[in-house]
């Protein structure tokens, strides 16, 4: 995939580009680390957002203890570069036990389940997996309902059982996503906290063993006051963060470290737009926060300098052109804020790792999906 | 990427899978160099929507004369593969002229300009390239206004360069993918050739020599009465078609060759919602012609059989993660009819091709994209 020579600055690269800024992802990995530990929390990095062996170890570099994963095509490739401890957090795909299996014998891949019908078929493989409980906090997607019999039920039938191991009770605060101002994203942290603390308490009154309890998102981990009766940390987005979490109040623009940058391929006299060559396989379809006609990312002619384009959205995306709001000649180079970094990492094959405007490295980016 | 030895039928696939239905693609890829002839036009198929050599060979097999490229990588990859012939359809990016030249001395690779910076860059460049002059049919995107002094000034710069090529002129009628119900689609087709032939027309009187008319999208091509005056058409999405093309009334449900093999991963006690394996980086984010809340595909059971879901729809898509509108148990396994088959095609690595049920090959899509 590498070329022979790596390109030395941001000016030779071509368009569409993958840009990751080393310098802001690297204070993005020791911030959260050190967040997480003012938290008393440990930190498992969710690694579908980066999909990069490199930013792994950066991050276990850092203290990260183990990484989650979405896939188990993402599982095999991180064990594959030497990660032994990785939750997959997502329910368990029912007809893919024989390959977790097989996976869960070289190193330790934690399952995640929220229902009878998926705790009865990890039962009847036979083998020790290591599971934990989702419970549904809030987001409405996936886990048991923390008020409901399904939850008390489930958490005791995979503590009391004899081959499985139970690692206790996790959440995503999904919801954080939808808040509608940066006000109210510690509420939902501490409601994610509450709700898997307070499930935690109860279970283990009854005389339940709960060993642990996990949570996480990035927006929720940027505004959580307190982790109290936590024990570990699951956001992914933060090594990177997007116009998303920009908007969240997660972070500011400097601080985001992936841009695509592309080139204006088209421009008619009188038009009120322009076309660049980054579309939806460059940038995804995510519609972003915008409300109404979607906004699909910030546009920056020289990103984190002077030149801001100020206003100059991105307000269509076709397969491979993306059409900006206003005319700018073409040939003229931008770089383009992601609503979505996860979804944009994974258009492409690699990272150029940039220090400033020199070209430092090119990173994989793990997107088999079989 | 491919296993040692492929599963037997579709019940042994691990999901999600890439599903593709072998007689539904013959039948597509008959059927459209079928109109080709009839309407008098070659085809240029647009291979961006498979990405697949194995299916650009059965395009070539039923009389395709050449291909179309979105990316410079797509145009690579098939040169590798032995296609020769390659239009490369976006206007031309300039930082890339020295790639394109290199694969230009090995493949016939036609680029497509619209501005009077690009053909000074051709020029400069010194390179014979072939060269199409694209128009802006009513898509409003690329392409100069057909009624414009650019068109004629551009056209007669190009016919007249004594080293460019001028290969014609070329437009894409994307307006069809608004065309607000089946009725409005061979009007859009008609204005799409009058344009065109008009402009062409007019040039030729002014003495300019205009090589070819190169027009072309699947709906339009699947509602055109006539295409006089045009030489060659470039559909694409015709070989799979989707939910988006079903709704524009370019094709029955039947005829949609692509589908997404899903598990339910979960579904709660009471809930009247379920969670499939199938999500944004499985199908992609295409909100597809849905006002309003968007409709994320269409949902079966049993695919082409009576066993339809009625009504289930998707109804949200995080990355792994898909909503459905129903409830369904844990472990059902289901397929689903994407809103746009190109960018689901562009999520996996390759295609399980079935006949039937069983499963009888594996094919690699070539979505590389540095």
């Amino acid at each position: 995939m590498c070329p022979p020579a790596l390109p030395s600055t941001l000016g030779q690269l071509p368009t569409p580009a993958l840009l990751l800024d080393l310098d802001i992802l690297e204070r993005n990995v020791e911030r959260m680390a050190q967040r997480a530990r003012q938290l008393g929390v440990a930190l498992r990095p969710h690694v579908k957002t980066h999909k990069s062996p490199q930013i792994g170890r950066l991050q276990q570099g850092n203290g990260a203890q183990g990484i989650t994963v979405s896939t188990l095509e993402e599982a095999a490739a991180f064990a594959d570069h030497g990660f032994d401890d990785l939750t997959w957090a997502v329910p368990v795909i029912l007809g893919r036990l024989e390959e977790a299996q097989r996976l869960a014998e070289r190193v330790r891949l934690r399952l995640v389940i929220d229902s009878a019908v998926a705790l009865e078929a990890l039962e009847a493989s036979g083998f020790p997996f290591h599971v934990w409980l989702e419970v549904d906090c809030g987001d409405h997607r996936c886990g048991v309902d923390p008020e409901g019999r399904e939850a008390a039920a489930l958490a005791a039938a995979l503590a009391a059982s004899p081959r499985l191991c139970f690692d206790g009770l996790l959440t995503h605060s999904g919801q954080a996503y939808r808040a509608t101002s940066p006000v109210g994203l510690p509420g939902i942290a501490e409601q994610e906290r509450r709700v898997m603390t307070q499930l935690a308490d109860r279970l283990r009154r009854a005389g339940v063993e709960v060993p642990a309890v996990s949570i996480g998102s990035t927006p929720a981990m940027s505004a959580a006051a307190s982790l109290e009766g936590v024990d570990e940390a699951r956001p992914g987005n933060y090594v990177f963060y997007d116009f998303t979490q920009v908007e969240l109040g997660s972070c500011e623009v400097g601080d985001c470290a992936l841009t695509v940058l592309s080139s204006v391929i088209s421009c008619q006299p009188g038009a009120r737009y322009a076309v660049v060559d980054a579309g939806a396989l460059a940038l995804s379809k995510d519609p972003g926060r915008g409300g109404g006609k979607p906004t699909l990312g910030e546009v920056f002619e020289d990103y984190r300098g002077a030149r801001l384009s100020a206003g100059v959205r991105l307000t269509g995306l076709s397969q491979e052109h993306g059409l900006l709001s206003a005319p700018l000649p073409v040939g003229t180079r931008l770089r383009i804020l992601p609503n979505h970094s996860c979804l944009t990492a994974a258009c492409f094959d690699g990272y150029w790792v940039l220090r400033g405007t020199q070209v430092v490295d090119r990173w994989p980016i793990l997107r088999h999906k079989s």
